[in-house]
């Protein structure tokens, strides 16, 4: 029987466990692992990639692969559009457009995104509901110079399903939180103030400069899941 | 001049965005890309590696790279040795055991791990100090089937870093979710009850079947970044 790239995945695995290939050592070649399990080089490929993106061996080009001298664990959390991560958990999808001006920056705004203070930003409060019942609200800065001439109607399409299809993202950083509800969130979520609600707070970067900083916050009860 | 990764990576991303390769459709092999750029094959991989993490492109082996059919944003998280995440913020680090028993595995305990009800665990309950000040307070259930014999002193080193250097973990999940503090972590944490804590609970498969179940209770304020 010719063993599968799960079972060669458990073999590696079990080898670095028993330190027959200890921290911070080179392992073998995916030719040299291949002759020795009798697979298909895909096969070793297919066990090495997930072990690399588990952080369990770290691979470089011509340097090889070595397993890693600190073990780190790496969980990979996906980011959908709202609508979708709503009808993916089979409720009724809307969103209702609360308030979209022109502001220019707030300093702590401006700082984060890199912009200079005081440059026109388009401010966008959007509720998406699940089930007719709210589920997250949106606060967004956005730099309007991602958009084009004329710009969308973010209350026809919500403003995360617009940039999500429309502007490529090239990097970017998320923080959670648990935060206790401000009384604009008790109030538009229907929650009493101060109750901890779930925060991610998110800044991107496009190719032409930095697009948005969207606060999201959560209904009471929400988990975001993740898998390694 | 020739291009570096980062170049091809920007423009794969302007052909998409511009719908040059719209979504679903296969773009060119890397020799392609390669040769039209007149960079070396490995600067065309390294951009197409980072764009495929970035869940913009699909590779496949053999059916070549497609534009993801609906872009979803992947972001990876680290997930570190707690001790390590306080020393990584200048911070001194120290942990108490408070708890340390043998306990048969409650229902839910028992459902979320797969195992039988009843079964012998090992419930520890260990507090992680950042600055001498409460950082998380860990609840853990554990496996005792992925421990040696005899077991290691949890008290000596704690069962978060001994777990994280000694078992592999084959994957597992994570669900971050924001609570109000239990009577229990208010005490123990210092914090009045119903304060909103950020809770991370993590459960992990080992090569020999699970391994734990964990509550990893923030202190408040507590950020969880990840970039992507």
């Amino acid at each position: 029987m010719t063993l599968g790239w799960e079972e060669i995945r458990a073999e590696v695995l079990r080898r670095i466990r028993v330190r027959d290939w200890p921290p911070g050592a080179l392992i073998p070649g995916e030719e040299a692992l291949a002759e020795e399990f009798g697979v298909a080089r895909a096969t070793v490929n297919r066990a090495l990639t997930a072990l690399a993106e588990a952080g369990v061996i770290e691979r470089k080009k011509r340097a090889g692969t070595r397993v890693a001298a600190l073990p780190v664990r790496r969980a990979r959390l996906e980011i959908p559009v709202i609508r979708l991560d709503v009808l993916g958990r089979g409720l009724a999808y809307d969103f209702r457009l609360m308030a979209d001006r022109q502001v220019p920056a707030p300093v702590p705004v401006a700082a984060r995104l890199g912009l200079p203070e005081g440059q026109p930003m388009r401010y966008l409060e959007t509720l998406h509901l699940a089930g007719g019942l709210p589920f997250v609200l949106e606060t967004r800065w956005l730099n309007p110079a991602v958009l084009p001439d004329p710009p969308p109607d973010f209350a026809a399409v919500s403003a995360n399903e617009w940039l999500v299809t429309h502007v490529s993202l090239v990097s970017g950083d998320i923080a959670f939180t648990a935060e206790p509800a401000t009384p604009r969130e008790a109030e538009v979520m229907g929650v009493a103030p101060g109750t901890p609600l779930l925060v991610a707070e998110r800044t991107t970067q496009g190719m032409a400069g930095p697009v948005t900083l969207v606060r999201l916050a959560h209904a009471p009860g929400h988990r975001v899941v993740m898998t390694f």
